[in-house]
């Protein structure tokens, strides 16, 4: 099964020829992502959390503290919605109502599990640690055991998604297309700044290779 | 009243030293946002979905088609979570456990009504367009009457709220701040990149003068 039935629940009713429904797609959009909106319901009321994510198969990974009311909600089964949303441009139409953004997003439905076998737990945290800076596992000082009792992660099984993709110039149609204002897309990227290195860190320190290449992943189009 | 009473709905629990309940902090992170993420229940399961989002006073304004699950919702009064994030940097600790982010994210709960008296709708828009470029809404062709009436703008009355915000290096302690791992802040940060015209622009037309104003906002700390 590479793509997911489309039910009443992932279903998109606006803008179908946005939508997709399988998996290549909407794992691009979430591993993509170093957070997704978590949303999960107490008490008749709605909540919606960021947090950092890792993906692994049909399943989301999500940590805290073990105390933490989101992680716990997850944990006991309850149904819960992760949301990804990537904004790639501002989309200036002629029109008011052309005007639009440029965006990838996921919806993935699901119900979570606490994780708390040693290994696998251990495993959740080296692949959220390598999401945000691969090659940094290896680097740095392992969790002990007080860390680890102090964290809780949790799986979410993938019952149910969609993804949702607008890229592209304004639509805009005669004669409106000959209005005077300007029409056309304004990019937007995320990019990363000079790094910052801590006051404790050893003088004169250099970056390792791993984060030297991470750097050059987020260049602008330009290569600046 | 400048600040938003605690309660069992807004109270952080969780690195409480992060927390702000007054309106000045949570607006500026509401503002500087082009978009959130609204959660609301429906039949038992959790939604949330990004959308454009504009603030006047203590409420929020959405907008979309008027045949949307999400308008519908929200017009009709449930209880609603409104939640906006920036993703500031990854924080590189000596210690996995000490990784983190640096974030700024608002969470807001509350109830829509929708907008339909027609100055108030219009009113909405302008502020919708000039939330995107400051400026536009002058420069564009207005709505008519056919896309005001395919177009529902749904305002959110805040009855609660909180912000939480982490800045800064990591956090490690002795001795593992002695670690041979570098350790600092990779400042990650929104962008814009060159303009691409539309097709159907007049030929050899410049940007005109809010648009280049604009772009300035977006350029990097050394001026790139």
């Amino acid at each position: 099964m590479t793509s997911f039935e489309m039910t009443d629940r992932n279903r998109l009713r606006r803008k179908p020829g946005r939508a997709a429904y399988d998996r290549d797609t909407i794992w691009t959009v979430v591993d993509d992502a170093l957070i997704c909106h978590v949303g999960f319901i107490h008490e008749g009321q709605p909540f919606v959390i960021p947090t950092l994510h890792a993906r692994r198969e049909d399943e989301i990974l999500l940590h805290g503290a073990a105390s933490s009311r989101l992680i716990r909600h997850i944990a006991a089964g309850q149904p819960v919605c992760l949301t990804v949303t990537h904004i790639d441009g501002i989309v200036m139409a002629k029109t008011v109502f052309n005007h639009s953004i440029n965006y990838r997003s996921a919806v993935i439905f699901g119900r979570g599990r606490l994780v708390d076998e040693p290994a696998e737990k251990l495993a959740a945290l080296e692949q959220f640690t390598e999401k945000l800076l691969p090659g940094r596992w290896a680097d740095v000082r392992p969790p002990n055991t007080i860390e680890m009792k102090a964290t809780a992660i949790v799986a979410v099984a993938i019952e149910s998604a969609s993804a949702k993709i607008r890229q592209g110039g304004p639509k805009d149609d005669p004669p409106d297309t000959e209005w005077p204002a300007w029409a056309g897309v304004l990019p937007l990227q995320m990019v990363m700044a000079p790094p910052e290195p801590a006051a404790y860190n050893h003088a004169g320190q250099p970056l390792p290779g791993y984060i030297t290449d991470y750097l050059a992943r987020f260049s602008l189009p330009d290569g600046s």
